[in-house]
């Protein structure tokens, strides 16, 4: 896994150079990912997010210190999904390599559809209408879903459908299990991201478009923030996830580079 | 912030070319974390990294689930330090600019002094030495010091000097207090990272390396893994921590990218 398979992220060293001045487009850098605090939205029957302060003083010998502790579910606020999470023996978070977690982006936006239906679950025709407009999506890719469900953050009511426990209350659109099917049978994406707190839509209760991604070892970033600020095709994403031993998936730190000269404002695919 | 600073980091989209067959020098990607588990070093005073198991099984529907829960100090495994950490109204974790967290990487190598003591610490002298040799240290950089101790990792006793919670036992190198004003009075990196578990060495009570580089708002990143896969220049490297707001923080992740072509196998500068 020394190379980045299929990807098309191009890295270009020009140490002594400040970047503004050789950069085509001068690129911006997009922080896609929601700040964890009390306000994070977690999956409802999951363990929340918890910053405890240890330390916020002058300590004994005059020096400012702070400290806190943290904790929560792995499956909270801009976070990974491993493919282990729903598929035995898959990928643990550990074990995907950083190349599958970077590439150019591809967003599909949906937001009309998912505007007039919160259920709306986004099909494999969806895909192939983008493709008819940017191509298709291209190897080692990370491929987002763009449905709109980021204005709601972090308004439980809006964003999730229900402010309680109960997940029969759960709306928010998703991907539909054809969908992803017809994605890993059909392209080669390092992984999937949406706007939303699972690539599940709300009312699903057997969760089969993460099955179809995971048996498939492809994983999936979930609450990513800030798609309004990515073109549909021209920039560039690291998603990096805490490499947590085990674990089914995590707190993610995710940045996108757009190039302005591609850039163009937010717009509307489908 | 909209735009990399001094950094040199050159992005080129080429959407549709594998990057094996248009990078020059075909790079390597380098995770330079380590990974959180039962065996990750934390302070010895701090909460230590925990994660418990919620699922792993097959559930009443058939599908396979797999869920935990984590809990830990900010300050444990491969993590950022932030201002606020030891400098009052400083950068919290959620308050640096992204920007701030990516450039190549300068990495200065001072693992045969170290070897030779392990209360080494490092002076303007050395930098300026690995100066002479690769030219100065650049505006927008991230500055890793390496003092060959990741090759102790995850082995307490040899990597603190002790594997008990008495931090006046604590033995392992780091950053001469002058040193680091040094280089905030002198040089314009975005960061500094280091391959022990502060950036102050294990005998600092006081921890004014921290507080120099806290007062003047450059974070700081500290466990960090493979530093020997990295060239003392030529190397790229984004390190991205959890967003925790009003963090002290956090978890990161950190990765490099090495040119091969500018690449040379494990060396000393000093």
């Amino acid at each position: 896994m020394g190379i980045l398979h299929g990807a098309t992220v191009f890295v270009i060293m020009s140490l002594m150079t400040p970047v503004h001045s050789v950069l085509p487009g001068n690129p911006r850098v997009i922080d896609m990912t929601h700040t964890f605090d009390e306000n994070t939205i977690y999956w409802p029957t999951l363990r929340q997010f918890k910053r405890t302060g240890v330390l916020r003083n002058y300590t004994a010998d005059g020096t400012w210190r702070e400290e806190s502790d943290i904790e929560g579910a792995e499956h909270g606020g801009t976070h990974l999904d491993a493919p282990a999470h729903f598929s035995k023996n898959k990928w643990r978070s550990h074990d995907i390599p950083v190349e599958r977690l970077m590439g150019p982006a591809a967003v599909v936006d949906v937001s009309p559809k998912a505007a007039a239906d919160a259920d709306y679950l986004v099909t494999a025709e969806d895909f192939q209408l983008w493709e008819e407009k940017h191509g298709k999506i291209p190897d080692g890719c990370l491929l987002f879903i763009k449905t709109g469900w980021g204005k709601f953050w972090p308004d439980e009511l809006l964003y999730l459908g229900t402010n309680t426990r109960n997940t029969s209350l759960l709306h928010f659109p998703g991907l539909h299990p054809d969908g992803a099917r017809w994605l890993v049978q059909n392209r080669g994406m390092h992984a999937v991201g949406i706007d939303t707190a699972s690539i599940d839509y709300g009312q699903s209760t057997v969760y089969e478009a993460h099955q179809a991604l995971f048996g498939n070892n492809i994983p999936v970033f979930e609450n990513v923030a800030n798609l309004d600020q990515l073109p549909a095709v021209g920039s560039v994403v690291f998603a990096l996830p805490m490499k947590i031993g085990g674990g089914s998936g995590g707190p993610a730190r995710i940045v996108g580079f757009v190039n302005k000269h591609e850039y163009s404002p937010p717009h509307v695919d489908l």
